[in-house]
């Protein structure tokens, strides 16, 4: 038989965790039902990624999305960190690449991290948000500019570079002054901005697995209902 | 302006290749459009899985479907090989997955394949075939069968476990001694099989990427058209 618990944080950023446990069910997972500004699967991700810090690697995922014609289409992508005090996961695209098309048809994709050092995987199901220079909210056009000016000069290069997925007609050389570290972002630089609600983890080594969905409760705060599953 | 060549095997496996090349184009490209019995890019997949193959994460890779409810899942799983004598890729899975759920609703996938040491991309899409006890062709069934004995007794042992993704009610112990290296496949266990159309391939060191599209010509062979896209 399932016990349920509900904890309610207190802190300003409020999330509400709904354990379902069993009899046999681990420690580790009570523990996660103690109140907590933090939603239980990223403090696990927060974990892995820092024992699995050592390899450039462990800060890529892939992320699938659907395409207007019903393939599903899937690419590796660099985590660029939470928005600030949530658990919404920050990713830069260029905006004339062919993911943009796809999540304008359909705004759900689901990142599979699998960290090869620890063998934890993490997929997570949830909504992504387009934040491009058209944008109208003030605020989001600022969370796009602080993202660009987090970015490498190397990596701001790219958005300069010919469409990606077009036929190639020769070396495109950037000049690297053309971008200085004042320059507003450009046209073609998108931040993704992916707010999940479905997480399914799995641990390969201890072969437990577990899901956290997300529902809103009344007073809008977010609710994170775990379960421990058959791997 | 671009060329275009078209070469025919005359190996009793063909493949014909139609190369797109614009005159600034590296000798690499201009070399796979010889003849050969091998999808180019699969050539390519094997080099990586070679230069590769000192992590045993290499052979692993994320497989995105579709749910009926639109939803992209992504997940990773384990490369079991080519089809023999074919591009055909092998997967084993548990037929009480949710992944044979979403295939039998839209059977069409996408394989992401980072190869961490080498900085290179293979994103392969195609058609999945599910193979599992109730097929009624017995050459595919004997195709599950020598997959299944190909398989550690640990890798079998996972498909007498209780169904994935239900709620877990305790461990369960699996006697290693029910499994005898000559009992047949388990009902549970279920031989996927996808048919390359798409492959993407991205080489992050030399910043090239290129596009293989496969194309039935009318002699029943099968016939890839190779494009140098921007990355």
């Amino acid at each position: 038989m399932l016990e349920k618990r509900k904890f309610h944080s207190k802190t300003r950023r409020n999330v509400c965790i709904v354990v379902q446990l069993s009899p046999k069910q681990s420690g580790r997972i009570r523990k996660m039902g103690s109140p907590t500004a933090t939603a239980p699967w990223k403090q696990l991700l927060l974990d892995a990624l820092r024992s699995n810090s050592s390899l450039k690697h462990s800060s890529f995922f892939q992320l699938a999305t659907v395409g207007s014609n019903g393939r599903p289409a899937n690419r590796t992508v660099v985590f660029r960190g939470f928005q600030e005090g949530s658990d919404k996961i920050q990713i830069h695209t260029d905006s004339r690449s062919r993911k943009i098309e796809e999540l304008k048809h359909n705004p759900l994709a689901e990142i599979c991290w699998y960290f090869t050092d620890s063998w934890e995987q993490f997929r997570i199901s949830g909504i992504v948000e387009m934040i491009d220079h058209s944008n109208p909210d003030s605020l989001k056009l600022q969370q796009r500019e602080k993202a660009w000016h987090a970015c490498s000069v190397k990596s701001r290069l790219q958005y300069l570079g010919p469409t990606p997925g077009l036929p190639y007609i020769g070396e495109h050389l950037t000049d690297e002054n053309s971008l200085d570290s004042s320059t507003s972002p450009v046209d073609s630089f998108c931040l993704l901005i992916m707010d999940p609600d479905q997480v399914d983890y799995l641990n390969l080594k201890s072969n437990q697995r577990m899901t956290f969905t997300s529902t809103q409760s009344d007073s809008q705060e977010k609710c994170w209902a775990l379960e421990r599953i058959n791997p």
